[in-house]
């Protein structure tokens, strides 16, 4: 893997990832395929459509069902879900952490129930790792504890401790398993809660081990917009400026705007499948809940300037009658149409780093 | 609308159906989407895809949501849900037979509870024209009483005459509308249970109203196939044999072999949509159910000799996988395939009797 910065405009960065599965411009929204599948019935066909660069999936659910081994047999990730571009799979560490039940953290790795059957299963950093291997992903991500929010100080402190000793395990597990072929890379974690100083101390850290990329984790968990913020402005500065910077779980298109001022290269987020779901569409003049009222007869696109298939072809009424009549198409066009929201927001944002006008940008989307 | 016989092979017969949205190749299987859309979560663009020549709507459903006057203002139909090929619409008796509460039938017409949210609604067959006719149908179908199974010999026999007198007035309905501009066409309903002779008696009085197409209700509602075929054997020689006929609801690609074969020329039904979203799938060599453990690393295609856009890029495993994770994809690739082999089926069944063939292709289907 290799990171390039082309152009910066302020702190926000432009730049290009290439992967043994092509590149990526940056700053990139990833869009989610846990279980190797986009939420609201997409296909890998239509991720391309929207305009997505990277899918991410889960190795805590991939693990679970169906199993690394007959993706591996599949071909990996990008054989089984038919996806030619890069792959990003998360450690399965949030997961644990957000869905998993009676989890039992110990220097060895973390134990807990399948959210799904029950049945008790231990993952070890180790473990994570040759998981994410065998289903083949270009980026692999260490494997941590997100601590919830709020936690003891000395809690985060030694939980940071145990988790840079998982990702010295990661690192070595990584190095075994590839031999340097660079078929997968690791990103290393930042944690540390809302604690600036735990946070920058464990950055530092992790910086020393030189790897390709690096992430911040453990925030967009229920502390406010303000906090994330404060915190970003306290890290960035010490993030290594030659590696991608990635910024886990985030987010609104204002939080992705401040986070790329600040610096940050990468994001991921469930939120415009999820909101999309309920019926939230993102638009140029903000959100719009196609299931209000005064939709029913309304027969213009969901979005005048938006050149997505849905607004292309089908109208708030129409999608309206879709949610109302429970027809799951109703899904498949609010994923389609938030997920291509997302992605041209960042190719806007990208064009407005390129041209050196960022602040320009963020300012006019403030407005 | 006209209706042109260009090949027979037996009793089977190959035709063209042309209508204001364009032609229709007989015989054809119109794919359902009954609300405006087609479960499983396909847009109209997908039906397309799967080579679907008819859609067919129902009134009943887009009466109570989102109501005609929505869908005219739309630009009906075709414009509500943007597809530009043929639409049928169903006349809502079937569904108030099968779906309705508290139904009360009178010389007026049908009085039911609503099964969305109970509200008393009354259909006319006047209101059922005149609602297909904002719908904006190619194809209306006359308001019927359909008879459940078993039913007494004189219930049935004045429910046909009474479904006779409603047919007489759908007619004057749509022609009061329509002006003879032909934007719609009207086809009558056979009825008469299993009564052979109410059957052929009711066939008789009808084809004398000189409708553009005729159609077989109240069959595959519960009866056995062999009583199913004994009244098609006994109705298809009374029929209008210069009208296209229509086997409302039918069936699997056995029943519509068994009805091309005696001379029926257009089918519908939920099976394919309906069976697919339950894992079973149509197959060159049978139907599968995908949810087996034995496909859990099976990396084939459900079909090899298919063409869909699932098999020609998904596996086994992975349709497996999307199922057993419930994720909504699995059900769009579950309709697509389905639809994909019922309309291929049809093309099939058309070109053997192009070629003179088609008792050899339906002998080599059962072997």
């Amino acid at each position: 893997m290799t990171f390039n910065v082309t152009h910066t405009s302020g702190a926000a960065r432009r730049g290009e990832i290439t992967t043994p599965h092509g590149a990526a411009q940056t700053p990139a929204f990833m869009n989610v395929a846990t279980q190797a599948a986009i939420k609201g019935g997409l296909s890998a066909a239509d991720l391309e459509t929207v305009g997505c660069q990277i899918a991410l999936c889960n190795t805590y659910h991939l693990h679970l069902r169906p199993g690394e081994e007959i993706v591996r047999s599949a071909g990996g990730l990008h054989g089984f879900m038919n996806w030619s571009r890069p792959i990003l799979t998360d450690s399965g560490g949030f997961q644990v952490f957000s869905l998993a039940r009676l989890r039992k953290i110990t220097e060895d790795g973390a134990a807990f129930n399948s959210h799904i059957d029950g049945h008790r299963v231990f993952m070890s950093p180790e473990d994570s790792v040759s998981i994410q291997y065998a289903l083949g992903a270009d980026i692999a991500m260490a494997f941590d504890e997100c601590v919830g929010l709020p936690a003891p100080y000395d809690y985060v402190k030694s939980s940071c401790d145990r988790t840079f000793r998982w990702l010295e395990r990661c690192k070595l597990e990584l190095e075994r398993l590839d031999g340097g072929a660079g078929k997968t890379v690791l990103f290393g974690i930042n944690q540390g809660a809302t604690y600036h100083d735990l946070r920058r101390e464990n950055m530092l850290k992790i910086a020393e081990l030189d790897l390709p990329g690096y992430a911040i984790g453990g925030l967009a968990v229920g502390e406010s917009h303000e906090e994330m913020y404060e915190t970003l402005d306290e890290l960035l500065p010490v993030m290594p400026s030659d590696k991608p910077r990635y910024l886990m779980g985030v987010g609104t298109p204002d939080n992705i705007i401040e986070a790329v001022s600040r610096g940050v290269d990468m994001f991921d987020c469930v939120l415009p499948a999820r909101n999309g779901r309920h019926g939230k569409f993102y638009t140029s003049s903000g959100t719009i809940n196609i299931k209000n009222e005064k939709y029913a007869a309304d027969f213009t696109p969901i979005d005048e300037r938006c050149e997505c298939p849905v607004c292309s072809n089908y109208s708030k009424a129409y999608i309206r009658h879709l949610f109302k009549a429970e027809e799951i198409l109703a899904l498949r066009f609010a994923v389609t149409h938030n997920l291509w929201y997302f992605n041209h927001l960042m190719s806007d944002i990208r064009s407005a780093i390129e041209r050196g006008e960022f602040e320009a940008f963020k300012k006019s989307r403030s407005e």
